[in-house]
């Protein structure tokens, strides 16, 4: 067998982490990127709009596989792939539900998949309609173009979607889910069928961003592990995913789990396997698309607390910031997305693992911490 | 703080395994290969010949820190990047411990380390006279230029020193140690000091070539442990080595500890560590070089097997089986060095880690088994 190609296109901190797997693995990676400096820099063959067919199919010719740092190539260009005879996972009729969050609530639905309530809104009034049958207030979401916070927001009236109905045909809106944390399952599918199970994460979300996640999910019930990983397992197949497939839960006050959104590709949710999982979800991912056998997902200690570095104001490089860490947490395994420290931005996480979650937890925190602007000011 | 930019001269399988723990700290790393298409070729950013002054002179200009894929780099040149003000880990007074055998057993005996008995022999009359009085056999070898089996001869007669004795002034030879088994205790060392041991390991040879390794060693007794571990200590600061040293040891069936040999970059005998340490070798080594404080180097389960993949005659890429060993061996975890595999060389290895000894060397054989070439012929 020659060394399998896998293309991925996008240049983001997904693309970066599935470098070092690609290489243990022998499996040679070339990167799509957005622009030069990217994240995956180091297995940049091509810098070019993602948008634009040629520079697509020409990224894809002598590739086995197509994959993905993230959702937003567009169907066409997808499709023309297809037409082409390339091999690209997810394919785009499993992708398509992770572009529109309508056609997403719609399918998980048919499928008996448990969700929030919602409506697909064309208009104030039914967005009126939909609040005022809801208690007084809901979730509205743009179909398309969503993330981190983005695309979502808290309503009380039909007008505080107005901008929106502009911009869009129909929105969604879901019912406001009285939750008491966040869950996600992360899923690996190869295209001839086998799916392997990460343990349940819970994730701790701040200003609508990945602020942390515990990993196994803390006094998950195993009847709700079985239910979590059974919804996962019957998405991944229902909606034929190839790859790593995450779905992001609510758990309820009243205990049921539903879903809030999903993601074909690694997920931040799942950055704890890097360090944590027998099988990380970046080697998991290169071996789903590949349609290779899939690894050992199970989680190597009884507790992992992964958190995010966002960017701040004050400081340009989080990994100057390294070596004090370093001194301080011996345990701490540390990453940098080579990214420019915008505020805000995901530049980089750090992970802790053992024995004990209080104590994981207290470190991964504190190791996190010496990356928060406060601290320069020591 | 700039992104530290290390430089590794050589293009082996150390310099690729370096890499993926390069890009995860946000280190920008540089390697000198001896030519295209080296393991480490993804790094490879010149190829050259390490022996000649300007090559290596023009690799080290702009890098932090010259560091190694192997121990060979003449003394001559080490020294002039020194006076060039290029920060060199190890230094050549180090390393000088690593290239010549004779130097290195006449240090550590003045450090009180425990040798085996040995002298430095210029003649066939000389090399007699040891057999003699080491009961009739004696285990010979070139000062430079061994591995892997290599440079070492069990020798009954001085005569059978003769072809050697042509090409070097002098030779080493050693009493032919009676021991139980081999073991290695690895330690890495920052220019300011700090030392941090892994584990103490045993590791089993076959035709003077390490087959596999087991961490920690099994049924070492804890004073076994402190006493390897301050020889490791004692031998990394008194030649001031920086970065990782490996010790490998015999264990006497009189249950002392004897120094066999040292290599002072990362070594076989750590390849465990990319799975079965918090922190790999490999990390640690570039934290050590950069002079950053260093990771845990604790182990993550009761054990861990590493075993090396030879090339065959049959079989032209490990990756080609790659497949198989994954449907099979969910908790293998498999590492190709992107090397042609010539038979006898070293072209990957697979490690496997969980609570239970039995069961991971089982599974671990069981895996590595399937790259043997009668396996093929099923």
């Amino acid at each position: 067998m020659p060394v399998p190609i896998v293309g991925v296109i996008g240049g983001g901190q997904l693309a970066r982490m599935m470098v070092p797997q690609a290489l243990e693995l022998g499996i040679e990676i070339r990167v799509l990127a957005e622009a030069e400096g990217s994240s995956a820099r180091l297995a940049a063959t091509e810098v070019g709009d993602y948008r634009d067919l040629e520079t697509v199919r020409e990224f894809a010719r002598g590739v086995d596989v197509v994959t993905f740092d993230h959702e937003h190539v567009p169907q066409e260009i997808l499709r023309a792939l297809i037409d082409d005879g390339v091999a690209v996972h997810p394919g785009p009729h499993a992708l398509e539900f992770a572009q529109d969050k309508l056609a997403m609530r719609r399918r998980l639905t048919e499928l008996g998949a448990p969700v929030p309530e919602w409506a697909e809104v064309r208009t104030e009034a039914e967005l009126d309609a939909f609040i005022a049958a809801h208690g007084g207030a809901a979730v509205l979401k743009t179909p398309r173009g969503g993330y981190d916070g983005h695309g979502v927001r808290i309503v009380r009236a039909g007008s505080e979607g107005a901008d929106w109905f502009g911009d869009f045909d129909a929105l969604l809106v879901e019912e406001l889910v009285d939750f008491r944390r966040e869950l996600a399952q992360l899923v690996a599918r190869r295209p001839s069928g086998e799916i392997v199970a990460w343990p349940l994460v819970e994730s701790v979300q701040q200003n609508g961003v990945c602020k942390e996640v515990l990993a196994p999910a803390p006094s998950a019930s195993p009847r709700e592990n079985e239910v979590t990983r059974a919804i996962a397992e019957q998405i991944a197949s229902g909606l034929d995913v190839t790859g790593v497939l995450a779905v992001e839960l609510f758990e309820t006050t009243d205990d049921r789990v539903l879903i809030n959104e999903l993601a074909m590709r690694p997920h931040n949710t799942g950055h704890w396997t890097m360090d944590g999982a027998r099988t990380s979800q970046f080697e998991q991912h290169l071996r789903a698309v590949l349609d290779l056998p899939l690894g050992d997902a199970s989680a190597r200690d009884a507790a992992s607390v992964m958190i995010n570095i966002l960017g701040g104001p004050q400081h340009e490089a989080i990994t100057d910031r390294f070596a004090a860490v370093m001194a301080r947490h011996p345990e701490a395994k540390l990453h940098t997305y080579g990214k420019s420290a915008r505020p805000g931005r995901k530049v980089g996480h750090v992970t802790v693992s053992g024995g004990n979650l209080d104590e994981v937890a207290y470190a991964a925190r504190a190791a996190a911490a010496m990356f928060d602007d406060e601290e320069s000011a020591e």
